[in-house]
């Protein structure tokens, strides 16, 4: 397939999700819904813990999309607008400086109060007038700004989402108790390859082909997207390949057994600086007992399953990795000129299995294609996160949302299990700093035609 | 009064505590119940929260209380002890090295579970089983032993209990939202003297006087000790003059207006280059708003009261306030000799104010007499935490439970509004660092006669 | 002009720089030479400090560029080849993991010994044996290895000669006395705008259009290039304007003077927490005294003269003032792009000057023209420093040369007033940490098409 | 020999060093003589490094005791006094706040001026100018607190002579060419004992009982003294013994291979806390190769002499020795009633050797004689550096010479192989932070009788 003709399918396939579409109300309901069914086995304890910077605690991804709503939304548009509690707007701004002060973020886990069930009331509080607000104007017709915004909290929201299931992963593991967020489903994918039969052979990794050449990159059409997404514009590709399929656990455990954590020159300089002061020697929530591999989930401790994607991987594991095994990550605009050409969809969140699955066995076919695309794992590229040409911050406040970043961060690409499917697309641009583990991030190969 | 006067009442004052006591059962219960009971009004998620390493959540110190009689009593006693949990002894060893590998004190805030309610569950099964280990031998007349590990493991307790006070405080404290512990009682001391005449006069500063000479330092006779006040033995003190009362908030607050804190000359050099490092210019738990000054108190912000001792001072800000005030802290010795002197009794945590109170109009009378000696305030001297001539550490684990810490600290006498009344003595050790101020700690003047 | 005309124009000015000169060991001797003449006025004593991590003492510039000759051209083509000394190996490698352990970075001022006079007696016992070695084979003939090694050789030490100028300036700097690296020379182009009559009118910015299109970027013909320069590479660039000058000392002034520093939103995220946390509130070797701006320079303290190209910027800071200015940095191709439409001439460091220059007034034309792009101050770009497609590392230990620095840093294109003529061209790639100013660091606005 | 009769004769032993010495000018100029003597073999590189933040430059010592003859003398006797450098007063002051601003500590090895030759002639300015001044008034009869500050500056001075030489001793250690200050001399102390032979039997340790009581510690009569070692005053002692030489390395490498660096049990808690996170497994200069133990000394690496004195002990260590070998460190009062009955004597700094030396085997005699008591190395106590009762610090800037270190840190006793003979004497305290080792430190056991 040519990328010109991968380009002209973009605007067919994505769907169009217009910000005036009229069930916006329900819509709205169901993402705030979404966010409370992730918490509904915890216990009140659970919601409190900050187990590293990175991570936020559960109570606090509940009430600072609240704020988002409130600040952005709620107090724009309601007059005279009274926000649940005055403390709020200073304890949960995450980092929009131009919104004023804000409650250090290293400190998210110092706080005992508000409450878990008061945070719950803060949300009802706001769901309720975010709800009337939205009636007053379901077609968005009258003030087409605010759907836009509605739609980008919906977004925001489903992002912390994932942060939810991310953070309380490394909060649980942790705790040498090691707790379960949710048993493992029978019959799920993963359940039919587990270590029993981890040793079943998955699919070889094929290469397709792709020519290269003048391309559009980047958001087109109506429906949503960030404004890191834009604007669309043309980049010349020279011809690459692209694997069929995600780098395997058991790929990836060759690789530690042929010394890859101990041989400097598959790394870059910072990488290598990293693995030794951190002393990485084999992915995070990896484990070795008694000469076995386990690995923790959110459903506890598990034996390594080789056919699994690896995940957890940092940027410098999985960009060492591919020079290991003679390729390269995949650049942010190659990847999205492949990723055109196939259908959204895979082990995204809604399949409730929070943790990537092995492959099902090659279907008959005459050539390799892509799988995988889309969720099991964020797929790191080669990309440092840049803005694209003609782009521009949003003005104001909200401007704040991704434009700083860009600077010492890399573009990960696919969403994970823990993707909404309403959120993912092909132009979807994901960043994490290359020492960045605790996402469910792993790895697509490249290369270069030989 | 003579110093050998003063040793005479010791042997008249001190209680028998004796290890033998009957009501063992009973008085170890009611240890245990304090405990609970300083609990009852938090919610889940306070439980969770360590604010800064110092600090320990109030569910860790349930369960390493917990832990301490398994590990030293019931794991000894008695013969297959089945310990509640496996991993607990892992989680709830606070420093024996001995004992084997434990959790990291500094990620005691990284563990949601147990939970609240596995953990005070835990208490009962332990509750039960040293209560029924005691009751076989009611009188320690077949172990000896078993009864002294019992006192210790009381004590060790109520040193918790303390703990569990001053570390909430901390917690509230960094919560924006300034949560209350207990509301402030109606006609407690402090009501009385409240902000609207926090201006009233306090007694003036008087001094008495001791002549010095050989005296006994350190814990006689049979009631319960920690083996860091033992052995007895003899010192020859210069005589020297002792404050009748403590350093008050608005004294301290004239060393403050005095430029204090930005008078080198008046510091220790490691003080003043922490002072400057942290940016300190008040004492802990002083706020300035709006030109006056308040307090973080367990009920809460309050206006700051004139008359009360001051309190959460570093040893640093202490010995240059005496310095500055033209005089000295007590060495250790010198307040052990004035101490017997007086009754065990004060604002103790018996009284349940939580926070040093002011002290009352003098009673009339002809010289100055020593007050707020117990209770109130923790009182730093200027003696180094050193083994006392002749002390050896006890054989085993609980060797460690002093001794290894007799370096780099300072000693701390007299109790404070958080000690309970069976746990203070003239002779009790307490210890911190010279910049710890999270524990209820102030100041009595001492000084060399004109 | 179109971006066609100038990639046209590429072949014909890129000088012929051929391996295989016929002059190679004067060219080499000549390169040798110039090192040691930069650090002829100096004191022993300056030779030895290492004022921070990323500086290195000039003794150890002089013996780790003899080590490069040694490790990769004596060892490898001399058989038997003795080194100079044992330990220097180990001493004197900065970061080739491959060739062995090596000192550790941060120590290189720990060391007094060897001496300046050792060192110096170190290089020309290297200078004798290469110079032989190259004499063997003087046009290349049979080795063409050897003669690109030699170049590199070269290259890499004219590298080092420019750090030794901008390592000495920061060694100088703090230092209280404020030593003085060399006089300014009367009549050079800076003295004649020196504080008196710094306010003098510098050309107006005008801006330079290109029309964009599909480009050629990298290097081309036989000369010698830096891997990462390779491989020349087609890009499709949108159009693009490009100020015609550098960014002077006045206009940087009118930043701050507009609360530049105190603007969180003009910053990058992790470039506001830096500017923070270091307390940056204007360039490096800028000084405010009795409310006069000064600098520090090669040639001591000077006061601030506001037509000079401003210097000494962090990537940070360049950016945030080109969004303040309205523009925004070039990307690295549309540099290259417009910079293959002028001479390779400017300030550079042949004219010993040692510190950018005023631009002398507009000379009379009909249009703008781009000037300042070589000498004077490496311009900061927003790209991030990545392989270009289809790069690949050298093969054995000089492939850690520059590759695995592909990460984390930004490219900077010109050369600067301490650069050598012959070592900077349109396709020279330098990278800097976004943090870093000790370098001749400055920038140039771009633009969208209005 | 009973407490009693060693405090009496203290005031028959104790030379007359006072102040109205005739000779003043003489030996004031002596003392600044042997100063630069200790620098005659070093390369100008050598003065300048600064290895770690406790080290200073020996450029630095030289220009900061001259600094201190010019704030301290020569600017309050001179009226109109020029002093050498206006910039050296901030360069060259240490530590004493109350004289004003002064260049950071850790950055001393940045300064690459003032040249060594500048500094030297800085000291003869000094000199010249401090000379002509005591030689107004000779004998001190007309202004004592003149002759008074000129000892306190000669005792100052030699402080730092010691400090030269254990500041290069580090400098050269972290140098992996290992360069030799001086060379061992033929015939001394130590070559008799060299590797060859230093398994040759000491002396076996004996023990030196005191029967303790009430004894006068503290300097008395009219000799300089540091404020520190007064006021002379009563205090109790309970029996002790004291062994009659110090620990060897031979004993030292038993509690090493006893497991005494893994073994926490033995340690302060402090203490095994930095040997876990700095890496301790021996003694700060021993080194192990193929087997064998070595030590860097000032005379470049050797064998280890397991009959020399055990050196640069850490307080850690000292105190962890003590206690596996079932006995203590002496407190610093015992320490001093034991040294008041010998005399001072020992390998002090004028025997040039430099470092320890073993003890010649015992004379014959009746019973154990306190040997090594001066010299050799400095000697760890367990008592912490506190103010003796009615210290006071002296009236203005120099009060800060020793009070405001009292806090934190041990004292040691009785000067070591770099401390010149008339500086040392029974009363002398010394102190340094329980982590320091890179003085010539180490023990001697005491115990309590059995």
């Amino acid at each position: 397939m040519t990328l010109t003709e991968q380009n002209a399918r973009t605007h067919r396939d994505v769907p169009s999700r217009g910000v005036d579409h009229p069930d916006l109300v329900r819509r709205f309901l169901d993402v705030r819904e979404s966010t409370d069914a992730l918490t509904q086995n915890l216990e009140p304890e659970d919601f409190v813990v900050q187990s590293m910077d990175d991570v936020s605690p559960t109570k606090w991804h509940l009430a600072h999309t609240s704020w988002f709503w409130e600040a952005f939304v709620l107090s724009e548009w309601i007059r005279d607008y009274k926000p649940f509690h005055p403390t709020y707007h200073y304890l949960f701004n995450s980092y929009y400086v131009q919104a004023g002060e804000r409650h250090c973020r290293a400190q998210r886990g110092y706080l005992s109060r508000p409450t878990v069930a008061e945070v719950q009331e803060y949300r009802r509080y706001v769901d309720s007038a975010v709800a009337e607000l939205i009636a007053r104007d379901p077609h968005g017709e009258r003030d087409p700004a605010l759907a836009q915004l509605v739609e980008l909290g919906m977004n925001h929201e489903q992002q912390h989402q994932e942060l939810i299931l991310t953070d309380l992963k490394h909060v649980f593991s942790v705790n040498p108790l090691r707790p379960t967020y949710r048993e493992r489903r029978a019959g799920n994918g993963s359940d039919a390859t587990s270590a029993g039969n981890s040793t079943a052979a998955i699919p070889e990794l094929r290469w397709v082909g792709f020519e290269g050449g003048l391309v559009h990159i980047g958001a087109a059409g109506s429906g949503f997207r960030f404004d890191n997404e834009s604007p669309r514009h043309r980049r010349f590709l020279e011809p690459f390949e692209i694997a069929d399929r995600l780098v395997t656990n058991g790929e990836f455990l060759e690789f530690i057994e042929d010394g890859g954590f101990r041989r400097a020159e598959l790394w870059m300089s910072e990488g290598w600086a990293q693995r030794e002061s951190q002393g990485w020697t084999e992915p995070f929530y990896w484990e070795r007992r008694d000469g076995a591999w386990w690995s923790f989930t959110l459903s506890g401790m598990r034996p390594l399953v080789l056919g699994e994607p690896v995940c957890h991987l940092t940027w410098f594991e999985a960009d060492a990795y591919a020079r290991w095994a003679g390729g390269r990550l995949p650049r942010e605009d190659e990847w999205e000129a492949a990723a055109e050409t196939v259908p959204v969809e895979g082990n995204l969140v809604e399949a409730a299995r929070f943790h990537p699955v092995r492959l099902a066995s090659t279907e008959g076919g005459s050539g390799p294609v892509l799988r995988q695309m889309f969720g099991d794992v964020w797929e790191w590229t080669s990309s440092a996160y840049s803005p694209y040409p003609g782009y521009s911050t949003p003005e104001g406040v909200i401007g704040e949302y991704n434009g700083k970043f860009m600077c010492g961060q890399f573009v990960l690409r696919g969403g994970s299990c823990a993707t909404p499917r309403t959120h993912i697309r092909p132009t979807y641009r994901n960043f994490f700093h290359p020492d960045a583990a605790w996402q469910f991030s792993g790895l697509r190969l490249a290369r270069d035609p030989r």
